[in-house]
């Protein structure tokens, strides 16, 4: 069978990257896997890894052959990337990329392509608390959803072309409106993301042996509440100001939540407690089920 | 070897009276085990099951006989398990729990308990997102902690049972101050809960389809965040109100936490949170490899 891309370029080979090379190696969806990494390091772990079949630190020079573009680098940086690699893309590549938040990708890429090249922005549900080339693994999308966010004017061969990759690699496709995957994320994973590190600098500053025996016995909890705090700092910082906004009003209403529990706690309202846990524990159960 | 206990019972037959049920039994550590619980389909359970040697109803008729009674009942029930039992317990028997907040038990049993018996508190740092005796299994507490708070005046000799017990088990044990106890579990456990059941209650509250979403793409941080959530309502009730104090305090700094990393999101202030957020990885990544 014809592999999907003749060239594929990855910007950025950290753990989304590494995967995605794997993954496209393993399945056969490209004849060449190029990646570009503007860190030294990482190209030299993709090559000692033989996650690719040529790795440079030139994104330039990476996109001239490329048929399709993934930029796998932090949302804060896609708009840089995009600047540099722009005059050397090739008519009719498809430029694609992995960022967590979608408007600010959109507002940052899309100016800077050339008018020859499809635009479609994705965001693949998939991670570990792990980062770096070498944390890449070719299962990581498996089962996984990968949103895609297309404007009405994005060309459909190229949306079933990104669509067919991610397929390949084993994931969902599910397409939506960029401001409504924003304001999801912003729940299911930026929040989650703002509470870990936040309960995990509570303990640090926990007086004298309190914070050392949290970590010693996490096991009640706060370990699971925790691990999306070992994720990678530049990307959550990028992920926290490119959608400030809507991070915000839901961290609001989280924290008005967390008024309402805790006023219950201090007024000893057994009742107001137990029905309120009784019904997150219904909608909890649902997720497990899904999950 | 001879059994460290001949009658062992145990009062609650959920999660973890359940476990700790199979783990005796398969460990050999007592001759008989019994067990009490005031729900008679939790009963029912524990014989089909085959759990125990006996089951009742009446916790008066099943500590006649123990050398051994563990509490494995919502703390908020403890006092009213010791205040019928007192009276049936026979000299020499020890008394010991597995509740998540310890001044509260303390406070509630040792009152009621006669002077020929002893108390240890205890606490397994164990659990599961599944509650009831079905969920019970015998390799629950390997590898867990175990923590006693027994006071100046508690027997050693009766320690040194539980603490057998608890190793017997797989469990390792540590014995600390009761208001330490309830501190470093408020953090660990209890404040985990609390943002657990209202990261729920929050997604849940979002209109449209923004809810239902939250569900299927909970795998980018969503579903570790809340995998408390799904814990006994009553039992986490009862640990809320008896640790309130703490557990208020706890989440008062948690709050701040909050609120500052949100003021440098919305500052747009990145070198703060790059630098906050890369001093939180490096602990949560020590916990990582100590877990």
């Amino acid at each position: 069978m014809k592999p999907l891309f003749d060239t594929v370029t990855i910007i950025g080979i950290g753990l989304i990257g590494a995967s995605l090379a794997l993954a496209v190696k393993k399945h056969k969806l490209a004849r060449h896997i190029i990646c570009a990494d503007a860190d030294k390091k990482h190209v030299a772990a993709a090559k000692r890894l033989k996650l690719v079949d040529a790795a440079t630190t030139d994104s330039r020079e990476a996109v001239k052959k490329a048929d399709l573009v993934i930029l796998a680098v932090p949302v804060g940086v896609c708009g840089k990337v995009a600047r540099e690699i722009a005059k050397h893309l090739k008519p009719g590549a498809i430029v694609t990329d992995v960022g967590s938040v979608k408007s600010t990708v959109m507002r940052d890429v899309a100016p800077h392509l050339p008018a020859h090249v499809d635009f479609v922005p994705g965001h693949p549900i998939a991670g570990t608390e792990h980062s770096g080339p070498k944390a890449g693994f070719a299962e990581l999308f498996i089962d996984r959803w990968c949103i895609l966010t297309p404007t009405p004017g994005t060309s459909k061969a190229a949306i079933r072309k990104v669509t067919a990759l991610w397929k390949g690699v084993g994931a969902k496709v599910d397409c939506m409106d960029v401001t409504h995957h924003d304001r999801v994320l912003a729940m299911t994973s930026h929040l989650p993301h703002l509470v870990a590190f936040t309960a995990v600098a509570t303990a640090a500053e926990l007086e004298g042996d309190a914070g050392r025996e949290v970590l010693k016995y996490s096991a009640g909890g706060f370990r699971d509440l925790t691990r999306n705090a070992a994720s990678d700092p530049t990307m959550w910082r990028d992920i926290f100001l490119a959608n400030s906004d809507l991070l915000l009003e839901i961290a609001g209403r989280f924290e008005k939540g967390m008024k309402t529990l805790q006023k219950s706690i201090r007024d000893g309202d057994g009742e107001a407690i137990f029905n309120s846990l009784t019904r997150t524990r219904a909608i909890r159960r649902g997720m497990i089920k899904k999950a």
